[in-house]
């Protein structure tokens, strides 16, 4: 049923989820109120029983098709049938996988289609982070962002996974043939649609939802604010996923979408730390260690120098500490410290307590 | 005392606060209990205490002397002291305003002295924008983020105040004389340090919560993750006002700051209105009107077409319409509108509810 022309995808992926119950035949009657109850036309209910008889056969031929491109089958009743994909609410019935499927879930990195030098690097950074960590990679095999999280988590030798808007076998997008192949290589592209079918505009937002449920959460790297990596980031808050969105300029349009996620509760991230540190605990304990963030820039903007200075490195939120004692720290007179302790109170560097004490402010 | 010279300013703030109670004298031995109460040093005390004699005089001269600049002094005492600087915990007892102050609290602008060209061109949208509807830009008059906010406020001729780090009467930061002078012509200049007084690196911080203080809420344009504007910020947040960021890119040190701001719970602002839109309701009616933003660009990436994208532009989020209503309005088969909605359906534009009705999700 899933190769079978002109059965609209969604009525297909909701009939697979009933195939037990409508598989031994129904009065036409029965076939209505079904359809009915279904939410999928009559007719198509119809074209759709009307596949039974020469299901074997087709089937037949899709594996051979598929196995012919190097790619497997996989059905949403077989064992490695991805676990997190069936809580979608339309599952996609058969699964085209080139590649082996990497440990899933893992993170989606995507994003539009026009990135510029900013979101490309963005992305690439976050997948080879990531990838490296053992984190599989997940997008959609598109140009822009897709394809430079796919190379980020190829160029740290880790697991990528590329959810295709077409069938396995077809040249597109255009340039990206020696990509899917490296992807096959160090994970998988995996498609529901027949191998061999063109993509259809329509095909990218459905393609979207195994991307996010492929997923512990979903990067939004650059995205303009009706562009479809948005639908992806509601589809895996529906799911219960995590969002994450990258910050931009607000003049950049393509960081508007992001922008307005992160005003909507997406995690605004900065490093791809702040990724794991959003993933489950066991999944953390389990990722290859990799170096620390490289440690944020400092400037002495503003920063307290010389006693005061001095005062801000001994003291820490939550522990006051009272002049004399800081005054022996610092081998400075009392006087002296509590000059520049009232002067770092004033400018908001500390807070004074009940007794002349001082504590940083957190 | 505010001119004495070597008086702490904190302990002066504090002092001036408790003026009542301590301006008839005091033995020594009561002094230096109130001296420990109140968190200052004896000596600075006894040296305070010893400028009461002189006290009449000198503030007959530092009136003269602000008058020379074309500046008024006023006293935390006087009625056109601003009500909102009184909220300070240590507020300061003499201000000097060259201009004139106009309505407040405004919006505060701070950021780096290193802005981009990017952090340059958002301070100068936010304020100009801000200004033209009547809303006070007060920024410190540094060079970077401040000097565009007060710039951008003046294209639109509208009030701004620059809080300055040193006494009026210093070119400070050099090249800023003209604009100080176009600054007291709309608004105000204002000092709490004595004129003449050459800045040092601890009155900035100190300056800023003045600038916390006179404002609804504190916009933070770019800054580096140690930045004496984050400071600011928390002043504010302590002030109980809001504090806003502009987002920006996680290479670009300067935009750290306000990330990590938005990350901590700061108000995300994309425009101008998203500000207008926290002030209080009484602020916001008596604003002028501006143009309304500019509508975010969209592009097609993703979107459906055709009779998807039809259905899309008559349904609606909360009103859910059944397949044969939609027929009827799109001139389509019922076959055609239930296949095209469930595939809107399977992309996630639309929700089906029960009877097989379909409504946009929100």
């Amino acid at each position: 049923m899933n190769a079978a022309p002109d059965l609209p995808r969604a009525a297909l992926c909701r009939l697979a989820l009933e195939t037990e119950t409508w598989g031994g035949g129904l009065s036409p009657r029965a076939a209505e109120d079904y359809a009915h109850d279904l939410g999928v036309a009559p007719d198509v209910l119809e074209r759709a029983l009307a596949c039974i008889p020469a299901a074997g056969r087709l089937a037949a031929q899709q594996r051979k098709k598929a196995r012919s491109l190097g790619a497997e089958i996989v059905t949403f009743i077989d064992s490695d049938y991805p676990p997190s994909l069936a809580e979608l609410p339309l599952p996609p019935p058969v699964l085209h996988v080139r590649g082996r499927l990497p440990r899933l879930p893992g993170v989606a990195i995507v994003g539009s289609r026009r990135v510029d030098a900013y979101g490309a690097e963005a992305s690439t950074f976050f997948a080879r982070d990531l990838a490296s960590r053992g984190l599989t990679v997940v997008s959609g095999f598109a140009v822009g962002a897709d394809a430079a999280a796919h190379r980020g988590a190829l160029s740290a030798g880790g697991p990528t996974v590329a959810v295709l808007g077409c069938g396995l076998g077809v040249d597109y997008p255009a340039g990206h043939r020696t990509l899917g192949d490296e992807i096959a290589r160090c994970g998988a592209q995996v498609s529901e649609f027949p191998c061999g079918l063109r993509p259809q505009s329509w095909h990218f937002p459905v393609r979207n939802r195994i991307i996010a449920a492929l997923s512990y959460g979903t990067l939004v790297v650059q995205a303009t604010p009706r562009s479809g990596s948005l639908v992806s980031a509601r589809l895996a808050l529906e799911l219960g996923r995590d969002v994450y969105a990258l910050p931009g300029r607000i003049f950049d349009e393509r960081s508007l979408g992001p922008n307005g996620l992160i005003r909507d509760g997406a995690l605004l991230v900065q490093h791809p730390q702040d990724i794991v540190d959003t993933l489950p605990e066991a999944v953390r304990c389990a990722l290859r260690a990799t170096q620390a963030p490289a440690p944020a820039g400092t400037d002495a903007d503003g920063m307290p120098d010389g006693l005061g200075g001095d005062l801000l490195g001994l003291l820490r939120p939550g522990e006051p500490l009272g002049p004399e004692a800081l005054a022996q720290a610092t081998a400075k007179a009392v006087e002296q410290v509590q000059a520049a302790l009232i002067e770092l109170e004033l400018a908001g560097w500390v807070r004074r307590f009940p007794g002349g004490t001082y504590a940083r402010r957190a």
